[in-house]
């Protein structure tokens, strides 16, 4: 059977109530970082998911009123008609290349800060915000509920006048009022909407036969819902109230748009849940008890894998957020067969984490995600070469493979250069560590699609000096050379380094990540880094079942992960594996034995045991060859870039963004790159 | 001496190179939270000061190009010429009050996290960034140097161009490229530009030399500089290189802006560092060492204090930030003899709280700070009554006093009625806890300006039942009832309370507030509320010499405090103090002598020994009087309002907004508030 063929139940159109999808490709709602303050990226970056064959494209939420305001962060924002213009950019976007627009309500309760409106917060029960900021929502009397249902409907009929298809009403990722009414954990009331389950579920009932009202006739209705908390008995499950709620409110909606609860659930990480399809056997039960059709998620990216969900009766719908991002062209890449091409989704959370930050969605895999509209990338199309027709790339981390990939599609003539015996550079380390084999898709992917060129060499074992490089007589000369660990200490915490006496068993993270196992005693993780690696190295040596000490400045282990939604799982990972979390210290001095440690706040100092330290710091940039390069006196290279770690070192994706951008810039003015940087979105100066 | 005459000297005018500034009182740059994404906003609060009196009158730190984005946080921006209409705004808007304006030029170096531009972050050496994201700057080259320069070039000619009377060179708060370069703890280089006094100045001179050669004719330009670092031999000091570096630098900039720095230690909060004038043991050198006129800062309200500053030629100008955002008319006010009537910054810091979040400024004394534009609040003038003329204000907390102040100031005969035998509310009972009692002018001040008054009548000991109300005869009727804290343990982490079982002594902050010292053995002190209080209250109960126990769901003692610049002096006062701090842990039980407490992570429990629980958990609406007169079938009332705490609990903050709203929306039109909630600034569609 033909790719086609194999697939063809996927392009098969599927009806939505009064609307119509071209085929089984729906990307759920997924917050960007784009939203209100960024609508014509947000408006491109749409479009190029219905360009790459995802029949329906959704918003990310969309706040429906002031007393749901999420600022800083940047979401969709229906508070009124002042807002239709950059909606309407979403849906004329989308539409024109022949999908359905999805918008997302939401009003989210006491989830939403009103940090920028500072209107009052409400909550089906008197509630506290879940940060540290020490404002309470209210309790909705009936007129706070009428009052919202007021805003709904006109949300609803906004939604219809911007051009949306598709209108949701959303009771999931514990974030919206429909969802923590209908939760025994946020709704302690006694009236018709506390109690029992029929109670709880009334304003979602409410708001899906008030949507349809408004908006009935041609705009389908979806409902998204959380048919499981992943609590056990103390939650909503799916084989119990998850079920009933569905079974309540069965042929309601047009459309069920099913998950888990909460966020971290539904969008688990590799590290923490590997299994493509991991959210199945919660929803599983939905096709049986509805007639509408049902759309799923669970970093679906494996064709065989949706055939069979299809199939089987389980989906109608192939969801997708993250796969969505790391590769817009999925749907377009099965249909025309090329499975090989697609850049599967690592499960990284990079794309959350910068949501969380309120600022652009980014994507380790696909280093255009949220660039289409300011910099006018096409993650499947780039320019041809100018008048040069050779490039060497040196080293074969993220940016050099990226550098090389996207030279390559150019049509240089690309010669790679890797000094170890295997390409891969930091990711091949990383992807060896426990929970992170999956990140070695990046890598994957890139070096697959070398293979396939005509115009690139790749050679391993290939350490270059200067001289080599001008022997090769190649005079575009990219270099990728990344950044090793630093084994003095210096970090955020310790400028000038630390106080190392000589004989102290002392490791970075290359020497773990090359496979060295530190000897006798107690080994002590220092991580003043506090991004991830600290924790997954602390994880990854626990389980050889030595004895762990782990020390860090921060207030607990890995605090980065909380952008990734990881962070909660990464410290009961470690408690539970029996490591030892010194958190609030600095690593003083080190000498054979002992380690001291100083508290932050106080400076007290004491001393830990510990057979051996290592150090998880800061990096050091490998810039020698771009210095002997650079000082050569009569060069002949017309182009030397230092790119990835090497330039400045950062994440995986910064890494890739580095060699991507290097690539597309190559043989652009440099008066043009500058001047442009980027497109920007300002303030309007104009009274709305 | 009339108060015109015994502060005439602050009414003098003085010259800054090319300009003159109409007096002395000069509000130095600070950070609101509107910026580049409220242009308008920020125009309007700015020109506000200038009304005020303020003879200059600053943006905030302006970023100058995109390798310098601090985004998600809004300050100004002026990476090119796309950015000079927003900034025109504010020149305007000040020049036409009659003040100078005046622009902080920042490239922030790796302060800056460049999320939003994605650019490559710069700094003298290889740092991390102080956060925990896994970027790191690279140390500039010489030819990052030569374009950094062209870029604050360029930025001194686009402010020149939008309007700017006075430009900075910014090299403070360890916020700026010119600071790290200065200071050994960023700068280990050892070109020209490291090791020697004189080469680590050599940028900032640059800067100031070239900022005069692009805009020097008609603009003045002001150093802004932190003399000392706080961190005694291991910083800069103001009598060591603090003082060698104005000595270097004398005469270069028109005016010297002078400060100590981190920000935490320049913006120090009352409940560290109580003294007004706080700083001018650092800063009193700088006028024996240059001709220049010098501005400095310390949340200087009294203008007694200011006289003597300039009398004893300490200081040229009185700079302000926080006073000139809890008074915009502290100037006028002066010049006008009306001292009392000064609404003094209580030095709390809710103002950096909003930056620090990236929404826009609030003031906890100031409640139209911010709203000046959005929703045309002026903070000395407010609208005449209309036809109603009574009203009883229930409650004299910090929303019930500031809705009567309002509401006496629009013209109502208001009547005042506390039920305790002293006015204030939580305010009274706050500020009496150790490092708050300077949160006790937000009281005094309300209730001074409501003596003066003849249509307000105040009662203490005066608790209303509806009865009460109705017969009061008064048809208008705010409800500012407040909300004690709860005893059953209902917080963040135990929507259903804590199981308490009979006989343990439990204690309430308001029992601790109101005097109680809990009885024999240790006090655990409960703080799942997360924000000050907790904190504060385990910090008094220490200083009683109690042994004391705080135990946390978070993963540091009030992590709110962050916001406010004091977290790391939080946790440091109670370790000093020897309190037990339990990090990361629920309390799941409580019993007679004991304690049963949960890992946030593991769920493991330890029980702790201890006589006594507080617990700073959530608060609870005191709403009786309202359901009440809600409640009644024929109610005689034309206007019932719930305000403050009783409506939504908050921030005293928020409570005094919010009678101020109550005050303000009184005998509005309900349409017309819903209608326009407020002005909005929203992204353009235009292509720029």
């Amino acid at each position: 059977m033909s790719g086609a063929d194999q697939y063809s139940v996927l392009f098969a159109p599927v009806k939505i109530g009064p609307v119509t999808a071209r085929n089984r490709f729906y990307q759920v709602p997924h917050c960007n970082g784009l939203g209100h303050l960024r609508p014509q990226a947000e408006a491109a970056m749409r479009a190029m998911k219905a360009e790459g064959g995802w029949a329906v494209v959704s918003t990310q939420e969309a706040e429906i009123h002031p007393t749901s305001d999420l600022s800083p962060y940047s979401e969709n924002r229906i508070w009124d008609d002042r807002d239709i213009p950059a909606l309407r950019l979403i849906t004329n976007a989308v539409k024109e290349k022949g999908s359905l627009a999805a918008i997302q309500l939401a009003h989210n309760g006491h989830h939403a800060q009103n940090h920028l409106s500072r209107a009052p917060l409400l909550a089906p029960s008197e509630l506290a915000l879940q940060t540290a900021y020490p404002k309470q929502a209210r309790a909705m009397d009936k007129t706070d509920i009428r009052e919202f249902r007021k805003w709904h409907r006109a949300a609803a009929r906004r939604s219809r006048e911007a051009g949306f298809n598709i209108v949701y009403v959303y009771a999931g990722h514990h974030m919206t009022l429909p969802h923590h009414f209908l939760l025994p954990q946020f709704n302690d009331r006694t009236d018709e909407y506390g109690g029992s389950l029929e109670n709880r579920v009334r304003l979602t009932r409410e708001l899906l036969e008030e949507t349809r009202e408004e908006v009935g006739d041609d705009c389908a209705i979806a409902l998204r819902f959380a048919v499981d908390e992943l609590l056990g008995t103390d939650g909503m499950q799916a084989q119990e109230e998850g079920r009933a709620v569905v079974e309540l409110l069965a042929e309601l909606p047009d459309l069920w748009d099913v998950n888990v609860a909460d966020w971290s659930n539904d969008s688990a990480t590799t590290r923490f849940e590997p299994r493509d399809g991991f959210q199945t056997s919660y929803i599983e039960f939905v096709k049986q008890v509805t007639s509408k059709p049902v759309v799923g998620v669970g970093r679906l990216t494996s064709p065989d894998l949706m055939v069979s969900l299809v199939k089987k009766g389980i989906l109608d719908f192939i969801g997708a957020a993250r796969p969505s991002i790391a590769d817009p062209f999925l749907p377009n890449k099965i249909k025309e067969g090329r499975i090989e091409e697609i850049r599967e989704c690592i499960g990284c959370n990079i794309c959350v984490s910068s949501d969380a930050l309120g600022v652009p969605i980014r994507c380790t895999q696909n280093p255009t995600m949220g660039e289409e509209w300011r910099r006018g990338w096409h993650p499947e199309i780039i320019e041809n070469r100018g008048k040069e027709e050779t490039a060497l790339v040196v080293g074969s981390g993220p940016a050099g493979l990226e550098c090389a990939m996207q030279l390559a599609r150019r049509g240089y003539e690309v010669t790679l250069a890797e000094a170890k015996q295997e390409l891969g550079g930091r990711v091949l380390q990383e992807s060896g560590l426990a929970g992170l084999s999956a990140w070695k898709r990046v890598t994957d992917h890139r070096i697959y699609d070398l293979q396939q060129r005509g115009n690139v060499q790749m050679f391993t074992d290939s350490r270059l000096s200067a001289s080599d490089v001008v022997e090769l007589g190649i005079p575009n000369v990219f270099l990728a050379t990344g950044a090793p660990w630093r084994r003095d200490g210096r970090g955020k915490s310790a400028f000038h380094g630390i106080s190392i006496s000589s004989g102290t068993q002392v490791f970075t993270p290359d020497d773990i990540m090359s496979g060295v196992l530190p000897g006798g005693g107690p080994i002590l993780v220092y991580d003043d880094d506090q991004a991830y690696l600290g924790g997954v190295l602390a994880d990854h040596l626990a389980q050889t079942g030595r004895e762990i000490i782990f020390v860090t400045p921060a207030s607990m282990v890995s605090p980065f992960t909380e952008l990734t939604l990881e962070q909660t799982k990464v410290q009961r990972s470690l408690l539970e594996k029996g490591v030892r979390l010194v958190m609030s210290h600095t690593l003083a001095s080190v000498a054979p034995g002992t380690a001291n440690v100083q508290c932050v706040y106080t400076a007290r100092e004491h001393a830990i045991e510990c057979g051996s330290v290592v150090l998880v710091t800061q990096r050091m940039r490998e810039t020698d060859l771009y210095d002997e390069l650079r000082g050569l006196s009569e060069s002949p290279l017309t182009k030397l870039d230092l790119i990835g770690d090497a330039a400045n070192p950062g994440l995986i994706a910064d890494a890739v963004y580095s060699g991507h951008m290097a690539a597309r810039n190559f043989e652009r003015d440099a008066g043009d790159i500058d001047r442009e940087f980027f497109r920007r979105e300002i303030v309007s100066l104009e009274t709305v």
